[in-house]
């Protein structure tokens, strides 16, 4: 079953920043572009109508390490780990490297929560994963997250 | 009635890019916050429920003249005239001066269309403006608008 | 001599708006990478060093006329169509479809003047388009920007 | 010395996504814009000319806890901690809390190493932080850090 999954971006000069590169916001905006990419490629939307409910994957978290910066029309390559799959959450780890020279410029994790809208609060409120999604998703084996994590 | 607003913002670095000033695209962000604002002073929210059903605004042209760029933390006033109303939609004409010196930096205009969402197709369609609303927002006195457009 | 080009590009979650579609800020920045897209498809980058200064392309005007929206995950086609090349700056049209039916969804304008950054003053200033870059780009045949402007 | 400050926004439609909440890239930009006029109240700017050097305070590190989410046009307060100040980095904290009821909606970190330019290669290199700044910022006491950081 899939746990991991690579997606490419190329750094747009709107993502720059005063300093002169990507915005360390940015970072967080490809984790989640990698997320749906790697859903989409299981043939799923990361914002579905389940039994009439809207699925969706609210982040209870996220973090990232920076080492190096990315500057504009560098290609970058999201590595998406999948870290851990919970009964209503799922958490990834995802490892920036340029295209090119393969040098790692970023380290993030991010979990977020299967939720659908209460219907009568209009709330978020978590939900077990559906069965359909589950079986295809699962951790990756330890030693693919066990890269040093701050070295 | 009222047919102009003033909205001050100052800018954020997130919103610059790599020339060192604010990027385009935000100026129609600032156009918006500045709406949005007009709308909160009459007492509305720019999206709300008026008898079961969302209203919203979705722009059908929008453009924008730069004379002078802004840069991080400068202060800009956006002076908001409402160009024209009409039954299902409102034009605005939006003026860009610097705080301290007035030094006027760009003018946009914007068109937006009342819309609510077709509960049979869920697709936006165009919707008369209630009345409670319009009976709040005029058109500024042409002289107003008259100011030199591209001088 | 090259005077159009394509880019293509998927609505990214974050791209979207509490309306449920993209907002429309971000087809400026849409019109913008496909114009970046189009300077790297000749060899060149927008923000170059040439002779020691660095050369630039700010905006003097943007605008955009919407049509339909676009949502989340899908991919449009943007077509970058030169309109006008003049001794100093650039005007590009560009027209959105969605990639499968074709559907026209937005139609933009984009007028970016050549500078440098002046080094007594530090402000930009208008420079002569470098020859290597005007050598690459012209105009496209008026027939092909004649498709009907609003209708 | 100041070791806190408060700094509140207005969440803008720009900022919210289909999933009808503020897009959780945005709470790294909030803390951000805390951090700059946090700045800003001492007499300082984030990008600024020491000696002939600009000074920049690029992230080595970000992260974000979610608790609820954050709706269009809601205020909120962004409370920054200054956890950290060593010789070459601070490290600050941030609490969200909505104006009104005071809600926790969420908790950040971010680590800001200042640096300059390297005149030779052109990349950041870290710096000791000025003396007139080190002179202004303190870490705030341990108690208003060890406040619940998960509960």
């Amino acid at each position: 079953m899939p746990y991991e999954f690579k997606h490419t971006r190329r750094v747009e000069f709107a993502e720059t920043d005063m300093a002169g590169i990507m915005h360390f916001s940015n970072f967080f905006r490809m984790m989640e572009a990698a997320e749906h990419a790697f859903f989409r490629s299981l043939g799923f939307t990361i914002h579905e109508v389940e039994e009439d409910a809207t699925i969706g994957w609210p982040r209870v978290s996220a973090s990232c390490d920076y080492r190096a910066p990315l500057r504009f029309e560098e290609e970058v390559e999201i590595h998406l780990i999948v870290a851990e799959v919970r009964s209503r959450s799922i958490r990834y780890q995802f490892i920036f490297r340029k295209v090119g020279d393969g040098t790692e410029v970023a380290r993030g994790n991010v979990a977020a929560v299967c939720t659908t809208v209460d219907k009568t609060t209009g709330k978020l409120v978590p939900v077990l994963i559906p069965d359909r999604i589950r079986a295809k998703i699962s951790a990756a084996p330890p030693e693919l997250l066990r890269t040093p994590a701050a070295a």
